[in-house]
């Protein structure tokens, strides 16, 4: 007898996340009932579908279990989101049923990863720069120069799985890598080939990459003095949250001149149209998507598709959130 | 005693390409006469001043060193240009002469690399579109969504020092890399981790990067027929040299939207202020930097002067042009 698996994402949603292959493995491994109405279920059809469900996998835009859904889904042993945070989506009494809950936010990271170097190369070369002035006719009137990353120092605030993509990346450059995170220990950073560091250390390094999930504590954690710390000509790179940033501050010193940053995330999504930052030459600006990839996405649902069935198996997982991990994960 | 170093570049070129370091050295190591007119020597004045040369160092702007000037260079040993091609620089009959000729090309090659990752990356994710896009008071409107570059396949037209500086930082992605290059054995593109191809499977591939060196052979290589292969979506990016491409066929092909390229050379340089590929939203253009970095530049002359310098105390050298590479080199 196959477990039964309920799949919450409409077509719409599923062309992005869930692959040919994920579709065929879910029907093949699993009694799977797709979502048919073309839409997102809403809360109340949910608490209706999850009594018979022994595995539920979510995405983007699926209703959140609430405590009565969870206690209708009596035979639920699993729950996988093909997206990032389950923190929304599940109430973290879901542990002590014994349930099992899976998250790609670590394929995520993954592009978030290619991001943080794609800005970073292209910050350190000017490239947004040299081509908007290119398409408005100029060549080299600026006399920009652009600088190597190769051997320089990178600090990194918070060890979270989009730190370590992008870590991993770093790895033909020969650079030194600082982080900041309270939790990371000495040989766990070694793994990194990276040094642990204070957050004076890391705001003080020529490139800058912020990590931190968002949570109360790293709430403006870049106060107005942290910021004050970044040196003359480096690059600050936010791939995270704004509001780990003392916006304001963070602001004023970049209208300066004194770095460059490459921001895709802000303290109010989407950025006003008429935000000053969008008028500033030292930044490079995308709209929250870090994490988005045509690859990234559509291998979503697979990942912890494969992963619930591993742990089904009692294999090791990768993808699994524990209730330990709840107080520090974003 | 000492022997005597002639550095042609004024001081306005030093301070690009020569480190304190570097000055140390060569007064540290040599009879160094430092140029201090202020700008460069003409022909004429390079020819009286030869003579006493046991080595000569040059970089941008140095005027050539003409046969003339060569035949009464008598005590001359080995000449470091502290910046890429010897070509216009040297005669071939330098090699008769038994002068060693050093060039920091391997040196700048480092920076095209970079150059070419960030492009690449920064294509792939539509970060100069994101960015620009965002500059006009926009957000996600266009529903552009970037690639990962994990995974994918890259073809690399010519393995010269830039190609091999590329595919070093190609490492942490799992790409595979084709190469074509008629002068690449099987066992040395195993060394690269890549493989061989033709340089039709090289055109057809996603991800192309161009790296041929200037040469009659190359001239125009990238054929009409050849340019019709470069597939849907792919990211193709030259930063070698314009004549390499049949620049009609490639602009009506970009033209088409098909593909996406990252062009940092032109046929014509500076581009002209009306041409057509500034108007085209599928390109990243870059005025000829690739090759430029602050650190890159100001690393030449110390490459070059310390190589010379482990010629001469017999020890392995990494810079030095022989004659065998004269027809192959840019």
């Amino acid at each position: 007898m196959k477990l039964k698996a309920l799949v919450l994402s409409p077509e719409s949603r599923l062309n992005e996340v869930c692959s040919q292959a994920c579709r065929q493995r879910l029907n093949g491994y699993f009694d799977t009932k797709w979502n048919e109405t073309g839409r997102d279920y809403t809360k109340e059809e949910l608490a209706g579908l999850v009594e018979d469900a022994e595995v539920i996998i979510t995405s983007w835009g699926s209703p959140p279990l609430t405590p009565e859904a969870l206690e209708k889904a009596v035979k639920l042993r699993a729950i996988g989101h093909a997206a990032g945070t389950v923190k929304n989506l599940v109430p973290r009494q879901i542990f002590d049923r014994g349930v099992k809950v899976f998250s790609a936010a670590p394929r995520i990271a993954q592009s978030v990863g290619e991001y943080c170097l794609a800005a970073l190369l292209a910050s350190l070369r000017h490239l947004n720069t040299f081509d908007a002035d290119l398409k408005m006719g100029l060549w080299r009137e600026k006399g920009l120069k652009g600088r190597e990353l190769a051997g320089s120092t990178v600090g990194i605030i918070s060890a979270s799985s989009t730190a370590r993509a992008f870590i991993k990346l770093l790895a033909p450059f020969g650079v030194k890598v600082l982080i900041y995170d309270p939790y990371l220990t000495e040989e766990a950073a070694s793994r990194l080939n990276a040094q642990r560091a204070t957050l004076e250390e890391v705001m003080s390094c020529p490139i800058i990459s912020v990590h931190a999930p968002k949570l109360p504590a790293t709430e403006r954690m870049l106060t107005r003095e942290l910021i004050a710390l970044i040196p003359d000509g480096a690059v600050f790179i936010n791939s995270s949250r704004g509001s780990v940033l003392d916006s304001e501050a963070f602001l004023e010193k970049l209208q300066t001149g004194r770095f460059f940053a490459a921001l895709d995330v802000f303290e109010k999504e989407p950025l006003a149209p008429e935000h000053p930052l969008r008028s500033l030459p030292n930044v490079l600006l995308t709209p929250h998507i870090a994490g988005a990839s045509v690859q990234g996405h559509l291998s979503l649902m697979e990942e912890v598709v494969e992963d619930i069935i591993r742990s089904l198996e009692a294999e090791k997982t990768a993808y699994e959130v524990s209730e330990n991990m709840w107080e520090v994960m974003a």
